[in-house]
């Protein structure tokens, strides 16, 4: 298999430059909306961006002339659009919900991920599109809101997980039961900001001059055990113990490592040569992916 | 058996409007406090409403005019009104903590439920009586303190539990081990008030009118398996998308979520017409609750 | 065994006083940073406040007039002085991180635990000298940073269990994924901070009025079994009922529940006579600690 040149999709624009993959959902004349080609096409170019060492960081954005960053799922057809008729032969356990599997994929990505949120975002655009990342940046005016339990259906793509998780239940108790409509730097949601920038204008180029900046100086294999340590960090603290000792003494050993206490001393950046594809340790992932493939049942 | 009136509690107003039940602590001369017949009254109208289809919303407040929104268990006799004989005669692991009895029954109530706190708040009026509830509106001037460690007692009522997972367990160590007082707009505690209100008396119409919003344009099995998946997230991003994913393949079909793309099509409030009693998937709960009653000795 | 003295330290200045034990580190002219004796010290130093019943709080701080608080680890010989040729032997399962060690020594210390976090702060500065502590205190001016993907490294001494279970896993990413340096007033890490204080001079004496307010008027045991509790909480909120219900019908029938609705009820501060040693109940700890001792290979 080649280098994956990322063209060829309908949905997106994809273009990599200096380590950092940007991918622009380019749907601005249908809001940004989530639909079946646009969520293969999503889940296929951040496992791309998994594989190929080339890529440090991804950002994923839209045009910031567009009525918003993503408004959610179409629905113009209803839900049954959701339902597949493999799936439906097989009975409701059968069914996997796409945005779901879309933020799976985000948040199983080994790299740097970043949600440049330069519009307004409703459902599917609040879950998958933003919650799955590593950091979010976003205008300050984007209206934002979780609209699940207004429309009769529930909180999706696993955003009942990662919400709690990475806000505290009492907020995400507030936008999940509430369905409300808020921006920002509203304290119900401000901290799933890593920054909150005053133009839509702004957001894009303030995300990708961040990504450049890690891209540069950090290194791919320590962020990839990083992820997975604050993902997995273990049932207690001494079993992270565990898990944190060996990745110290795996990376303790590594170029990587040799190049950032020189480069320290030399006052320097660094220059990281370690690659996912080689230097990873075999350990990694440490955890047992839980296995989320409905197996058919044959008769 | 009919539909309850809510009628006959001695130590509780408690009134159905507009699908919000609102119960009223009516203790104002005792500070509130929390007492055996109090906690009953209170155990009892939480396990109707939850079961009462007619109710959406759970508003627990106090008088504007009280001493306090709670200022605790009533210790005047000691701490060993807390314990029964049949339990001593069992054994320390006998005991049940009526806070904790009650949290456990307003954490389960699948409505929407909310503590309106217009008033101070000290041990148990700020555990059981807060903790527990989906979203909580005090008023900025309430004195609020979890005193237990200054009276050589512990954090009770699922307290340890609930505190550092709605607020993160950096503010929960600052609030059970130090018995500070402090004020909503702090920042120790402020995270955990989706409103805080600059005057008493505005703080249960401020809830009021919430809960009636709420009551007419959301979806109650939304709310009930909202409120389930984030109680009971799973162990993994994994787990919770097998979840939410029947969750919404459930949802997705019901007479709910089709008024629910009409409505918004149609640009018109919704008129979500399911019920928990009929509409609830008999796959809930996916979780299996831990039995925490105590199985006495037969010699 | 007699009574520690605390005198005999070479890298730590040790005091008790009036209950509080303050550890200093003392190594200015080397930026307090952390070696192989320091962390032998402090481990053994917070071993003894463990056991010591005179120690009700323990304050870890550094000189203000020293040019960090802890500038993180001495890796001035490289990473290799982290491993041991004895773990080497076994191979790099064996290793374990000392921040760790230290980290979790300090997690599971019974008492009390306060960081002063009078200057700048890097690495295990950051890591088991502040996150593992109960409360932390920090000068306004502080510069912060967790560089471990800008070094080659990983993010160690259970920081990637600790911080997101302490700050939200947003929070946590932002600041582990990017090794940013901010200041303790930032969005990404006021929450950490119990008390932000704007001058180096004013953090230990603030940190110490606090500890002695705390030793003063709280309860040995309740203190470390409300720690216990947040801790390990338990995995739902019924499991936590019957853990805080044991801890509450053991501590009600104390001496030192009966001093605290005495002295209440007396209007006067309470005098708690509780000691960890004879009144600790045997049910603590109720939790399994897992062994992270490696057993050594023999053939």
């Amino acid at each position: 298999m080649g280098l994956p040149d990322y063209k060829g999709y309908k949905e997106l624009l994809v273009t990599l430059e200096n380590g950092v993959l940007t991918v622009l959902i380019n749907r601005a004349k249908q809001r940004n909306t989530f639909n079946g080609p646009t969520f293969l096409e999503l889940v296929n170019v951040f496992e791309l961006a998994d594989l190929d060492d080339r890529v440090k960081a991804v950002i994923l954005t839209a045009e910031h002339t567009a009525a918003a960053y993503c408004s959610g799922a179409d629905i113009a057809g209803g839900w049954d659009l959701l339902f597949t008729p493999e799936e439906e032969k097989e009975g409701e356990h059968a069914h996997r919900d796409s945005g779901g599997v879309l933020a799976l994929t985000i948040y199983r990505c080994r790299k740097l991920t970043i949600a440049a949120v330069n519009g307004h975002a409703a459902g599917v655009g609040m879950t998958a599109l933003q919650l799955p990342f590593d950091v979010r940046f976003a205008w300050s005016g984007a209206k934002l809101t979780f609209p699940f339990v207004r429309r009769g259906i529930v909180p999706e793509a696993t955003s009942s997980y990662l919400l709690p998780r990475l806000l505290g239940q009492s907020r995400a108790m507030s936008l999940l039961l509430t369905g409300e409509t808020i921006t920002p730097d509203h304290p119900h949601i401000s901290a799933l900001y890593h920054q909150i920038l005053p133009t839509r204008e702004a957001v894009y180029p303030t995300a990708k001059a961040f990504a450049e900046e890690l891209a540069a100086n950090t290194s791919q294999v320590s962020i990839a055990l990083a992820k997975g340590l604050v993902q997995h960090p273990g049932d207690s603290a001494e079993e992270n113990h565990l898990n944190d000792s060996r990745s110290m003494r795996i990376t303790g050993k590594s170029v990587d490592a040799a190049e950032g206490v020189k480069s320290f001393f030399e006052r320097r950046p660094p220059r990281f040569a370690g690659k996912l594809s080689t230097d990873l340790p075999s350990w990694h992932p440490w955890w047992r992916p839980l296995d989320v493939k409905h197996r058919k049942t044959k008769l």
